[in-house]
Order: C-alpha cells, then structure tokens, then sequence
C-alpha cells in the first residue's frame, strides 16, 4: 500500500491526454474527474479510498543518472549494461555519473568513488551491484528521486532473500526513495522507436521476458512508450505503474504481465484511475491453477489470489484479462490505437463464402453481433457483387469485384451503414491479383473513415508485401493473424467502451463511516469462536437482513409458548455454538402445528443432543417460511483483497456445481445484480415450472447489506471481527414478498 | 450414402502405410483390420456397418486426363486453368487430351471435338464448362474413371441449382463415374513440394479459399500430399476423401474444412476407418452458432447439423474438432509428424522462470500432466542450473546455461526422464546469444530422440533466422508461435494416441438382426400418434426397462383392486393420450395409503378430466418408486444421423442448465459411461449430502437399452417408427437396486 510518507508522492491533476479517438480528453476528465482528496482518506475498513499517482516522470525521463556500478573493463558484465545505459542517456538528454570505488572514469567519464561523492543530486541510480541495501542507505541522504535494483538473490529465492528485501523496503520507504525492483533488468531504459505516431501501449511486467513479444511490436509498427519491468516489487509496484500511465496523454492502452500482486486495494485504486480516465488495462495474470500460482509464487515471492476472486476484481474495474501473450500484443494493440466505436454491429467482408461463415460462427459464438444489413444496403452492395452471392452479412464478393474499382465501392458502402462499427476482412489466402488490391483498399478506406478496420492475414508465412508493408504500415488498421485473437480483440474493444460509458466510481460512494449497525453487531461477537445460529441471525437482523421470527427456548413448555407467539406451523431447530450438520444428526424438525407436537419434538432434540454429547444452548422455535428460491449468500476472507461477497444458488446446485459468484467491497448495486446473471442456474430466479419470478431486488439489497457487514466488520484491522459469513439458505420469495435467511454460520476471528 | 453400383468402389485391403512412429504398420493392422464386408452389410436400422474405400489413386494420379473446355487463347479464364492443368500432368505424368468443339489444337496438343472422341479412355475428365451435365452424360458411355466439375450455380444458389445438382447426381450415379463438385476448382492439382519428407497432412476443404493456410505451411517445411476441394458434393464427399486418406501410406493426419456433412453414417463410417488406422482427423466444423450454420448452408447447399450432436460424432470416433485455421494448421501438423508418445507427462523448460510459469499454468488448465521431476532428476539438473532456480518442472535454467555447453546436457537430462513424453520450450522473445543456441540444440536433441519436442517461437516478427531457418528447418521439432495453440495440438496429441490405443469400433458390435423386443413393440406403436404414458412404458418394458408395477383402471372399484395387487402406498395419474402436463393440472397424485384414498382419488382425478375436457383412457395405478438421482433418458431425431440417445440429469438441472449429454448409435458401454462424465452435475450419481452412490450400472444399461430400441424403432426408414422418446424421470435408485422409468412420452411417425 502507498504510505504518505513518500515525498515524491504527489496528487497530481490528471493532465488533458490524446484519446484513442484524437480528441482532447478534457471533457472526458470533466465528466470523470473529482476533486483530489487526501492521502488518508479512508473507507470504514480503514483501507484508502484514494491512492496518489507516482510522479514517474523523472523515472523515464530523468535529467541525471547515477549507475552505481559502472565499468568498462572487457568482459564484466556490467560493462554491457554500463553501455547500453550511456547509449540510452543520451537519448533521453541525461547526464550519467558513473559510481565505482576505484576507477577514475568510466568511457570516459569521471567516476566518483561513491554516490555520497555524485557532483549533483541525481534523478535516477541504477544500482548494478550485488548488494544494494548499502547504497540504498546512503542515497537516503541524497535527493535521489528514484533508484533501480537489477540483483537477484531476494523474496524469489526464499524466506532468508524475503528478509533482506523487507530491509530493503524498510529503507526506501524511509528514504523518500522510490525503488524499481530488486529482481529486474535494463527493460525501462530501452531504445523506444520515436518515428512511430498514434496512441501508444505502455508495458508493464513482472517477468522481463515476457514482454519481450510485446516491445517487438514496434518492429511490426506498434507504438510503445514505456516498458516497467517490476520485478520483486519491493516498492514500486505494477499499481503504481498502471496509476501513473493511466494519466499519460501518449498512453493509449496499458498491457501488464502480472504474476501476483502486491496489495489489493492498491490494484483496485489504480485500476479505477484507468477506469474513471478510460485507458484501457489488459492484463495476464499467471494462476488459473495450482501449478501456476504456485510456480508463479516461487518465481517473484508474491501471493497470486484466490484466482476467481482476482478475476472478479478485475471485470468489476474494466480490466481485460486474457491468456496469451498474442492475445495481451493483439488486444492491447488494437485497444490503444482504435477510435471509440460508433456502433456495436460487425460486418464481415469476404471474398470467399466459407471464410465468412467460419469468422462469423466465431464471432456470433463469442458474443459478437453481426447485423443484417438492410435491403436498401443489400440492393446497393449487389450493384458491384454478383446476385447469387450473399451480402447479408456475412458479406461474400466472390472474388473478383476486389480486383477492380468495384473493391473500394464496396468497403465504403459497408462503411456508411450506421449500424455498423468494425468491418472485418478474414484475408486467409495470399492471391496477391486480390488480396494485395484489397489491402490496399482497406488501407486507403482505413484513412477516410472512423470506423474501425480489422483484418486478419491467414498466411502462415507472414513474409508476404501486402502484410509486412501495406497492411502493418497503416497503424489505421488492425492486423491480426488468427481469427480467434480478432475476435477476441474486439469483444475487449467494444466491451472496454460500453464499460468505460457506464462506469461510475464505487470508491465515489464507498462508506467512511459506520453505520448505526456496527455497534449492536459488535455486541454478538466472541472473538475466535463460531456463533450460534440464533445469534449468526442477530448479526444479520442487526444488518436490516430479514430471519424468520424465532425464540431460543430452554424448556418445553418454553417451546410452547414460543411457538403461539412465534405462530404456526414451526421448525425447531437444537441450538449450540459450533454446531454444524444439525439436519444430518436429526436436529431440524420441520412443520409443527401443534403444542403437543412441540413438546415431544423438544424432548426428542434434546435426547439426540444428549446422546451425541452435543451441549445445546437451548432449542430455537422458529417461523415456517414459504418456499421460494434457496440461495446462499455469504462473506469469504481473500488473502489479497480482505473480505469478499459471494451469492450462489442454494441446495444441490451450490453443492455439486459450485454455481456461485464474487465481488470485491467496495462494489454498487449494478455489480451486485451482475452477480445474479453470473450463475448458470440464473433462470431459477425467473421463475421455471410455472413458478412466480423471485424477488431479485430483495436478493440484491441482501447482497449490499452483506457487503457492508463486510466492510464493517470484515477488514483484518477489526480484532474480533468477523471471518466469515454464510447465509444457507437465503429464501427468496415471489416478487415484493422479499427474502429471509433461514440459518447462519458466523465466524469471528 | 455410398451406393454398391459404382465399379469404382473396390474393398481394398488396407496396405502397408508408414505410421507416423516410422514403424511399418502390418502390426497395427493385423491388430485392427478384419475381413472386409460385403457393401450390402446393414445394422438393424437398415444403414450400411461398412464403407467401401474408393479407389481414388487414379484420380491423385492419373494416367491420361481430359481437359474439356479448353483453351489457349488470351485473356479467356480456362487458359490460365489449362495452363496450370498442363502442367500438373508433366509433373504426375498424365497424358493430357485437350477438348473442345472448334479447336484444332491446345498449346500444340490435339484437340478432341467431344469427349467421345477421345483416343483413349481418361482416368480423369475435368469439366471447364459452364453446364457439366450434357459432359457427364457423354461420359457415361465411356469408361471415364472420374470427372471434376468446376462449374457454380448448383445447390448453394437456391432450390432451382439443387434440381440441377440432383441431376447431376443421378447421372454420375448411373455411369459408374466418380464426380468432384460442382463448384469446385483446381486446388487437388496444385504443386506439392516433393522435397519434404516424412508422414504428410492430407487436406480436405468444402472451400477452397479455407484451405490455403494450410496448404502454404509447406512453405514452413511441412509436407502435403494430397488437397481435396470438395465443394457441393453431388457425388465424392468428405467422408470418401478421410476413408481413402486413412489408407495412404504417406498421409500421417487428415486435415479437415467442413462446413456441411451430406450423409451422417458415411461420416461416422469414415471417421471409423481412420480410428482403426490410428490416422488423426482434425477437422474445423463450422455451425457452433445458428449464424455460422446459417451462412454455411447458403455457401454449400449443405445442412450442418446439430452441433452439439456434430461434436458428439466426431468425440465418439476421436475426430479432434478445433475452431481457427491456426489451430487446424498447428495441430494436424503435429499429429502428421510426431512418434507416439512414451509416456504422458509433460516438462516445460523455460530460460525465464516467468515463461515457465505462465506456460504451465495455461497447460495444466487445459488438463495436460506436469510430473514433478524426481529429486534425483533435480539434483542432476543442478549440475548444469544455479541452485536458487526452480527446476521441478518446469524447469528454469535462468538463461546463461543455454549459452554453452551445459544446455545441450540439460535438454537431454529432461528427455532421459522416464515420466516425460513431451518437452515443450517456450522462447518468448528472440536474444541470439541465448535463443540461436538453445534452438539449435533443441534441433540437435530432436534427432536423437523418439520423444516430442515442441518450441514456442514467441517473437511476432517471424522473421529470425533461429525461427526460419533452424527451427523450421527441422521436421523433428514441433514449432509454435503461440502458447495456446502448443497446448491444444500437445493435449489432441496425447489425446489420439490414447483414443487409438483404447478404441474399438462400434460398427463390429452393432445388432444387425433385431431383437425379439421388436415384435412387442411394434404391437404397441400408433404411426403418427403420440402414445400414452401406459403405453409408453410398455415399449420400454418389451427393451427391459424397468418401469413401477401399474395397472390402468377405469373405475374406482378396480383402482382399489389394483392397488391391493400393486401394493400400498401407490400414485395414481390419469392416463390419456396426447397428455402432457399431467402435474400441472393436478392429475398426478402419490403416496396414497388406503383404499379410501384411492378411492377418493379416482373420483377427483376423472372429475378435474372433465373439468378440463381432456378424455381419459382411465386411471394408472403404480406402484410408489424409493426416491433416487432424477434422470432423463431419452431418443431424439438428427436430421443428420437420425436417432440419438441423449441422457440428462432431471428436474432443474435438465431445465435450467440444460445438463445432458448425446450420442450418436452404434455405440458401445464406454461411450454410454462417458456420457455420464460429461454432465456437470455427474457427482449428483456419486451421492451428495450423504446420500447413497447411485446404480451407474443401471442407467448405463437403460442407455443400452434405449440405443437398442433407437435403432430398431427410430430409423426413418421405419414407417410408423419411434420419433422421439422421453423417460422423465428415471429414477436411479442406490449402488444395486437398479433404475426404475417412472414415466414416459413416446411420439411415433
């Protein structure tokens, strides 16, 4: 998490930045933009409603450089390092100060024995030595804005290397220092190329290699403006890079290879920042299985997250996650350098029928929509296509009018229907008499319209002109080689703007102080115990959650008169704390309609307690709920991000189908309700088998409730606090008859 | 449907083809083969348990071939086909004969005025002309082995083309000619490279543009040998092409663009040869979604049938469906190339530890297995690998070891592990000093090996010499530009060989006399009527389906004298034909005790029949099931491969979810285990919520029984024939007890 304790930390106003779309984003900022608030401004769980952007500014772009380190002496390693980093100095316009104990100069330059010795306060130090907690000691008294740590050996290594980068954090957060790594690599200071124009991708990874593929999109003509490899993360960290490249105006997306995260809240802030500036996040995240959040852990020493939670989180903020680095290159590609769209539908063009209906089946299989054209449009594209062929869309022209002036007549009038926004064009045969002629027109159409062009160059050899020159040199438009990543890209394109449309900041409303429950709550709990269902269901009643009207009785007689207030039929239930499985023991009897009933069914609950050794804080009696829909709604602990809310449908479903959803606090009602339509069995809500439709809206106040005894109650901060939550079932009446829980298993810490 | 008239068709013996381990494979057909059947062979349904191979060596390879529409004269389209033509036949040496009504001579060779005055009968006649028909029917008279027609304008215009198509059809039926087309074209006479060696990939296309990926890999190094265009199918189909393939010494996989099937049982006849040949068939099958189905069918006149009942198909005969070309590509080239597996696991060696992660991650989420490398496997490889990395597998080596020596012995120490058969090496970005190096010895190591050696060329450019030159170069190692598409040809990969090993035709088991159930079922079915519940479960009792002791009564006294005979407590239903939504309207009523009861029920059900103005048949009397796991059993109509069996899992799992799982008949025990495997809710059987395991062996019996009656009843050539059939539920009662149909719906034609 950010301290406030960073000078260099700075709450800077988001500055007008080029759109993808070319326009000034002032307006964008104006409809998004708040007021910045302070540092310490906390929600009700004690965790930051706000995180500060790094100023990085003088990180890429510093105007002196230290390299603590240097040599020219053939053969040592450092010495490549020491060149390529005077190579890229200069580039940038820094002066470099070599730093050796004992040589002279470096190249050339004059060396100081020492950064205590450096002849001006330094922007950056790269510290190329093996230990750099000593230097990193001794730039605390310097004005040394930002230092870099290439060694290796620290948390990836285990707990001793976890240890000495816990001091190395300790030091730099002391300093005022901000530090890059250890456990990273020269990737920040490459040769970025600057002949390329448009918005550009900014790169950030925990795995130097790994973005690699990415930063060699410039040679396929992809912009790239900065390349942050984090490494262990001992400060910096990918938040603070996605927070700060969120509000550069040459960023027009921000790709991420991310193995495990820092600080969740901190994710959450920073991807916010991009929501609310509508940058574009697309990220991999290593850890959809065991095997790879384990090998990921041992690779940078972070905890990857539950990973269905991580994926929650990060569609609840707008974050494209994708699988494959080709994916992370074509989508993000795609993301910084297209215009917002002007309508949702796709128009696939083809010149073969079986192309189109294969990108089509694809497509519509992905969610994609593709819109019959018009008979007026289809009229008109049947002046140049002959008659037997279909132009619905998909659009076959059978070949030949591409190699003519038919071919750009076409692709206009496709572009001109309103309702459509991408045109594809699957070229997946190489016939250079067409497709070399229908490149180019795409190209030249590409510079005329707003709309976006995708085509997909099928040939496995991708050595051929019409793709190295005339398709990837128009950064108008985006070349794929699979159809499966076009497809992919532009679901993320067109999602990311339907998102960034509706998006509206939970941080804005999250709660900063506690609500008039959090004191009757705090009363029920016992610190490290599991609550007793009768006082589980107070801690919900005291959150406004309905509970069937219920005694705890101690005697049979008791049950009796409980019973005439409680009203028939009943369900007696035996009480105790820690008690789990009552209904496989015997201990729920259900539908009691009399007093002489109540009684022998006290005395039977109480003999099965006693002859299993279960010690009964007395028997509830309980109101019979009508049916409705069972679900399951409950509070789970994520070692990264603190207490989560999760709905599921109850009963067999939730068992055997695990069928359940999660969301990371803070989250609105338009999230809680997304919850609903993420279960498979979302149908049952609407009522099947001449069933009334379930009362959604009582579920969805339920979810919001249980999200604020989350973050009331939830947070690691509170002792006693509660662990965990589960309400099974949650009844779901017909529609505006609301929603009870019928029993609850609360767990303090 | 392959029909027995057509002197082309010869049941040949499979010949020795090299297998793709390199081993000769008289073993394998010793093992697989059987005596060839004669062509009028038919299961109980009356549909053909054998496909002839047709002989289409002289239609790859011709001896003399006609060119009818020929021509040499400039800027006419048939010149440029006749000069490829030309050429082509120098290359096969085939004798080429032009035709055409008014020319002397055709580049300088003598031209024939018509086809029957050629000077000697052609192997092959390829039709150049705008209407084939009048061609085909001349042809007839000689003894022309086979024609290809290029011409469009049949079945994928409209009903108009269809007619015609038909005729076409009809004429090449009757002359003992083989026809390609129409609406097809040159891409079965390309150039295929003769410098390439090992197994090749025969390519099958219902589009021809669809194909030209995968016929330029051999531009990368991979061989082709044959390219079938199938277009509108009027005679040779798909299914023709993968049986003749699956015989071809020189084909290693068969790679397959459908966008339509014309007949099911050819299809499933087809895909059986290749599986006792233990030759892969990789298909694209576009209609995944009603749009791509759609645009197919206009492309080819051709239905696509159900998908889920496509996919179904092509599972039960290991027919390994993929969605992208790419996929196609990288998948059948695997397949053609690499030996059989030594064993399953997989080690994934990376000089990133990122890399590492990621890739195992994407791959262990896919189902491959990682074997975690033995302790002594580990200690060797710290021989070579800095202590601190990870090399449990995957295996980091950090990078340096690559550059020398040491990275050669790593290689090998991976592939000596008895638990490895694949090793996959993601190099995600280009670095010559590293990656030049560990390609070449991955190359190195590929010749020594018999295991699998697949590399990640992860650099977007492609255009590096470590990727072009040393790793194309080579035939021995598996080459990826992707992570996804390596995990999806590696997991079809380790996924045939296993199908292979395990597979036994369904065709050698399927009943081709019926059983004695027939009679009494027949006696029981109304052509065109849907049968009552009581009849219903009749049928099923003459396949031994069990089905509750009941009696149909029509009067209260005889429901009580039923009841004694059934046994207390009973449920009654009234009982109608045509009746559906029993429940609903009340008419269904359990766990009657007395004979009061029974009596008083009698009463209401015909009352409430009244009421409704539906006409009973009387009331049934059923003895009351233990409850159990609610099944759906059921037989449903292909249009495409006629009567399925579908199982499900009952109540809001079948209705919600839509949980079930189709197979296409004949098929065996395993497949009907298999079904139950593939439904989500399948841990419903294993017993939930300490409920009892469920009889698996009864409902895989039912299903048994249900195929049986799918075949004797449902065929369509069955005139007043089953259908559909619906058992719902099915309650599978605990391990031993057996299942029990507790109602049923049967529709006959």
């Amino acid at each position: 998490m950010l301290g406030s304790t960073h000078g260099t930390l700075t709450t800077t106003h988001r500055s007008a930045r080029v759109l993808a779309c070319g326009e000034q984003a002032e307006g964008l900022g104006a409809v998004h933009g708040r007021a910045e608030t302070p540092v310490d401004d906390l929600d009700v769980s004690g965790r930051p409603l706000h995180a500060p952007v790094p100023d990085l500014d003088r990180f890429f772009r510093p105007e002196s450089v230290a390299v603590v380190g240097a040599s020219d002496a053939e053969g040592r390693p450092n010495t490549g390092i020491t060149r390529q980093l005077l190579a890229w100095a200069e580039r940038v316009g820094a002066r470099l100060h070599p730093v050796h104990p004992t040589r002279q100069t470096v190249f050339g330059l004059p060396c100081a024995p020492s950064v205590a010795d450096l002849p001006e306060p330094v922007d950056l130090a790269v510290l190329l030595v093996a230990d750099p907690l000593p230097v990193i000691e001794q730039l605390a008294d310097t004005k040394t804005k930002f230092a870099v740590a290439f060694a290796s050996g620290f948390a990836e290594t285990g707990e001793e290397g976890a240890a000495a980068q816990e001091r190395l954090a300790e030091v730099t957060a002391d300093s005022g220092l901000r530090l890059l790594g250890p456990n990273t690599n020269l990737n920040a200071f490459e040769h970025f190329r600057d002949d390329l124009e448009g918005p550009a991708i900014a790169l950030i990874t925990q795995s130097g290699h790994q973005g690699r593929p990415l930063f060699t999109l410039q040679e396929l003509g992809v912009r790239l403006s900065h390349w942050a490899p984090t490494g262990n993360e001992a400060d910096l960290e990918t938040s603070d890079f996605i927070s700060y490249f969120a509000t550069r105006p040459e960023v027009g997306a921000i790709a991420a290879y991310v193995e495990g995260l820092k600080d969740g809240r901190a994710f959450l802030l920073a991807a916010d920042r991009a929501a609310r500036n509508g940058v574009p996040v697309v990220a991999v995240k290593v850890g959809r299985t065991e095997t790879g959040a384990r090998t990921a852990a041992s690779h940078t020493g972070k905890l990857t997250g539950a990973d269905t939670t991580v994926d929650a989180a990060m569609r609840q903020y707008g974050v494209i996650r994708v699988d494959g680095l080709d994916e992370l290159q074509d989508t993000s590609a795609l993301l910084a350098r297209a215009r917002p769209p002007r309508a949702e539908g796709v128009a696939v063009y083809s010149i073969s029928g079986g192309t189109g209906a294969h990108f089509s089946d694809m497509a519509t299989s992905a969610g994609l929509t593709l819109p019959t054209l018009s008979d007026s449009k289809q009229t008109e594209l049947h002046t140049w296509i002959p008659d037997y062929l279909n132009v619905s869309n998909p659009i076959d022209n059978g070949g030949h009018p591409v190699g003519d002036w038919r071919g750009r007549k076409i692709i206009d009038a496709i572009l001109a229907d309103p309702e459509v926004g991408v045109l594809v064009c699957p070229i997946t045969g190489p016939f250079p008499p067409m497709s070399d002629k229908l490149a180019q027109d795409l190209v030249d159409a590409a510079e005329e319209t707003d709309k976006l062009i995708c085509v997909i160059w099928g040939s496995p050899v991708g050595t051929e002109d019409a793709y190295r020159d005339t398709l990837l040199g128009s950064s108008r438009v985006a070349t794929f080689r699979t159809f499966s990543n076009c497809v992919t890209a532009v679901s993320a394109y067109l999602g990311h703007h339907r998102f960034t449309r509706a998006y509206r900041s939970p941080f804005d409303d999250a709660p900063r102080t506690p609500s008039p429950s959090v004191r009757k709550a705090q009363a029920l709990l016992r610190p490290g115990q599991q609550l007793s269902e009768h006082a589980g269901k107070q801690l919900l009643r005291a959150y406004g959650v309905r509970v069937p009207r219920e005694q705890l009785c101690t005697s049979a007689a008791g049950a009796v008169r409980s019973a005439a207030q409680v009203g028939y039929p009943v369900v007696m239930k035996a009480s105790a704390p820690q008690l789990a499985h009552k209904s496989e023991y015997g201990l729920v009897r259900i539908g009691l309609t009399s007093a002489s009933q109540v009684r022998d069914t006290y005395r039977e609950l109480t003999d099965i307690a006693q002859q299993e050794g279960i010690e009964l804080d007395g028997v509830l009696v309980c109101q019979m709920v009508d049916p409705g829909v069972e679900m399951v709604v409950g509070i789970t602990q994520d070692e990264l991000f603190g207490p989560t809310v999760t709905v599921g449908l109850g009963g067999v479903l939730v068992e055997v189908l695990r069928d359940s959803a999660v969301r990371v606090p803070p989250f609105g009602e338009d999230q809680a309700r997304a919850m609903l339509g993420e279960l498979r069995g979302a149908a049952l809500l609407d009522g099947v088998r001449g069933r009334p439709p379930a009362d959604t809206d009582a579920l969805v106040e339920v979810i919001l409730r249980i999200q604020r005894m989350a973050l009331e109650l939830g947070g690691d901060g509170q002792s006693g606090g509660l662990a965990e939550l589960d309400i099974n079932p949650l009844v779901v009446l017909p529609r505006g008859q609301g929603a009870v829980a019928l029993d609850a298993l609360a767990v303090c810490r």
